[in-house]
C-alpha cells in the first residue's frame, strides 16, 4: 500500500496546518455526472455497490475529472441491512423502502449481528482495489444508529421521523436494544472498512435533527461515544454529519468524532465555537447554490472560506449530497475558488 | 362581541402574569378526534374550510371535549392561493398539489393580490360566527411568505425544499417578486381576519427551517418586518412560528413578532433566552411524547414548565400539529398538567 501523495484532507482532519483548504463533496459520485448516469443506467444501484470493480470504478468517476483531496467509498447507507437479515428496496427519487418496518421485539430480535468480512466481503475488496488507484485519501463510511433506526421504524424516508420518536418515547426498553444492535453493527462494519484501508470514516446521520438535545444526549450520545470510542484506537479520523443540528452541535461534539461536519443551515463561524475549535469542522455551502451562476458559487463559497478565518481544521464540504441538477462547471468552480481562495491564509 | 371570560392566552401573548399557564395545540381540530374523522367523511378538506357553519363547527369540536384556552380557526394554508389564481388540490397524506409550480417571471406575474372580503368571504363569516360561540380567543392564522413560496415552487410538500432554495440563489430578483406579493396577501389577509374579530393571528413558517439565518436575514426578514409593521397598530398579539429553526431565532425575533412559536428541537429555556425573554415564547412539546403512555406525557410536560419556569409569557403547545394517532385521552392529560402543574408558580 503506498501513501496518498495529496494528505490535505487527513491533516485538515488533525487541525494541522494545510497548504490549501481540502475540498470533498457529499455523493461526489452521482447523478450529475454524465459518466455516472451512463453506468447506472446499466447497472442497479445496488449492484454498482456490491461488486467492487463497479464500486471501485464509481468512485473514481469524480477524481478523474476535479481535483478532490479525497475518496468516498461509493456505497449506500442500506448495505449493512443486506448483513442484517433486512429485506429492503431502494425506489428511485424516494430512497429505501423497508419490507417490514422494525417496531415489535420480535422484529428487532431478528436483526442479525453482523461478520462484515464474511456478509459483505464486498466492501473490504472495493476498498482494496481504492487503495492501489488513488492517490488521495479514502473515506469510508455507514449510517449512524439513529439514522438507521429511523429507516428500519419508519419503513424510508419521511418528512418529520414521527414515528421513529414516538417509538423512542413509548417503547425506551425496545428503542435502547434496537440503537445497541446498530451500534455494534456500525463498530463492526466500520472497523472492518478501516482494516482494509479505509483511511478516515465518515458516520452519516442525516435524519437525527429531528431529535432535541435531551432525547439524543439521553438515549443516542452512549451509543455514539461507544462506536467512537471503540474505533478511536485504529488512530483513524472519524467524521460525524448530521442535518438539522443546530440545536445538536455541542452534544455531536462530546461524541468524540474528530470532525463534526454541519450542513448549511448552521453559520460555519458560529458552528465552530459551539464545537469548539480545537475539533475539526466540515462543510457547509449549501447545495441548492450549486445550482445558481458560477459567480454565486464563488462568492457563497468565498464567505465560507472568510468565516473558516485561515483556521487549520476546515474540510470544504457542501452542506448534504450535491444535488442531481447541479452543473458539472459549477464543481470545477467551487474547487478552484477553495484552493484559490484559501492558498494566502493557509 | 362579548369579551371572552378566559383571557389566559391573551394575556401570556403579551407576557402578563396569568393563573395558569395557558395551552391550547395546532391542529387541535384534527384526525386525532373521532367528531372530525366523521365529518371529514362527509366533506372534503377545501369544504370544511370555505363553508362557515362547517369551519365554525369544526372549530369548536376540541373546545367542547376540552378545556383549551384558545380556538384557531379551522383552515389552511392553502386558502389564499384560492385568491390568487393559484390552482391546486390537497392530497391525502400529501398535502397542496400546485398545478403549475411558480418558477418563471410569468409564473409569478400571474399571482394575483387578493381582496380577502370579496375573494374569501367565508373566512370573515366563519370568524363572526365563532366569537359569538367562544369563551376563550379566537385566533387566525395564515402561511408565512417563506412557507407559501416553498409550495409554490416546489409544487408541494418537499424532504429539503432545495428547490425553493435554487430559486432564491439562482433568481434573487424573482425570489423578491415573489416575497412582495406573497407578504402583501398575508398583510391583507390576516388584517381582514382581525377586523372581523380574531383576537391574535399565527404565521405559520413550516418551512423556514431550510434557510440559514444569513440566507433568512437578507431575503426574508424585511418581507416578515412589513407584514409584522402593518399589523401593529391593529393591537392584536401576532405570534410567529417554524419548525427547524434552531439556528433562526434570533432572526425571527427580529421581526418584531410578539410570541415565536418553537417546535421540539431546541430546548424551551434555551431559546427562550435567545428571542428574548421580553418577548412570549410558545411550544413546545415533541407531538410523538402524544403517541407514548400517559405518564409519559406527563413527565415530558412538567419538564417543559419547569424549563419556562414560571415566568410570564409561556403559551403551552406543541412543537407542530397534534399526530392523528394521538389518544384523546392523552390530550386530556396534557391540558390538566399544564393547568395544574403551572399554577403553584403563576
Amino acid at each position: 500500500m503506498t501513501q496518498p501523495m495529496n494528505d490535505r484532507f487527513l491533516r485538515a482532519c488533525r487541525c494541522q496546518s494545510v497548504d490549501v483548504t481540502p475540498v470533498w463533496l457529499m455523493r461526489q459520485a452521482g447523478r450529475y455526472q454524465p459518466e455516472y448516469r451512463k453506468l447506472r443506467e446499466r447497472h442497479p444501484m445496488l449492484e454498482l455497490c456490491t461488486t467492487p470493480e463497479l464500486a471501485a470504478e464509481v468512485t473514481l468517476l469524480p477524481l478523474r475529472r476535479f481535483e478532490l483531496d479525497a475518496a468516498i467509498l461509493f456505497s449506500d447507507l442500506t448495505v449493512p441491512f443486506l448483513a442484517m437479515d433486512v429485506p429492503f428496496t431502494l425506489k428511485e427519487n424516494v430512497g429505501p423502502v423497508i419490507a417490514r418496518p422494525v417496531r415489535s421485539d420480535n422484529d428487532a430480535n431478528a436483526l442479525r449481528l453482523m461478520d462484515p468480512e464474511e456478509d459483505l466481503p464486498f466492501v473490504s475488496a472495493s476498498i482494496r482495489i481504492l487503495r492501489r488507484e488513488l492517490h488521495v485519501p479514502l473515506i469510508g463510511f455507514a449510517g449512524a444508529p439513529f439514522t438507521l433506526a429511523a429507516y428500519l421504524v419508519e419503513g424510508g424516508p419521511s418528512r418529520d421521523y414521527s414515528r421513529v420518536r414516538a417509538l423512542m418515547y413509548s417503547r425506551p426498553d425496545l428503542w435502547q436494544r434496537l440503537l445497541d444492535i446498530l451500534a455494534e453493527n456500525v463498530t463492526r462494519y466500520l472497523r472492518s472498512q478501516i482494516n482494509a484501508g479505509a483511511q478516515a470514516v465518515q458516520l452519516f446521520d442525516s435524519w437525527v435533527g429531528a431529535l432535541n438535545p435531551v432525547a439524543y444526549r439521553k438515549t443516542l450520545l452512549p451509543a455514539m461515544r461507544r462506536i467512537i470510542a471503540a474505533l478511536k484506537p485504529l488512530g483513524t479520523p472519524i467524521i460525524y454529519f448530521g442535518t438539522g443540528t443546530a440545536s445538536l452541535l455541542e452534544a455531536m461534539a462530546e461524541t468524540g468524532a474528530d470532525v463534526i461536519g454541519v450542513d448549511w443551515r448552521v453559520s460555519l463561524d458560529e458552528a465552530w465555537q459551539r464545537i469548539g475549535t480545537e475539533r475539526a469542522i466540515q462543510g457547509n455551502l449549501d447545495p441548492a447554490v450549486m445550482l445558481a451562476s458560477p459567480d454565486t458559487v464563488r462568492s457563497e463559497a468565498e464567505d465560507i472560506l472568510k468565516r473558516a478565518g485561515g483556521r487549520a481544521g476546515h474540510i470544504f464540504n457542501l452542506g448534504h449530497g450535491i444535488l442531481p441538477d447541479t452543473p458539472v462547471e459549477n464543481v470545477q468552480v467551487l474547487i478552484d475558488t477553495v484552493h484559490e481562495g484559501s492558498g494566502s491564509e493557509g
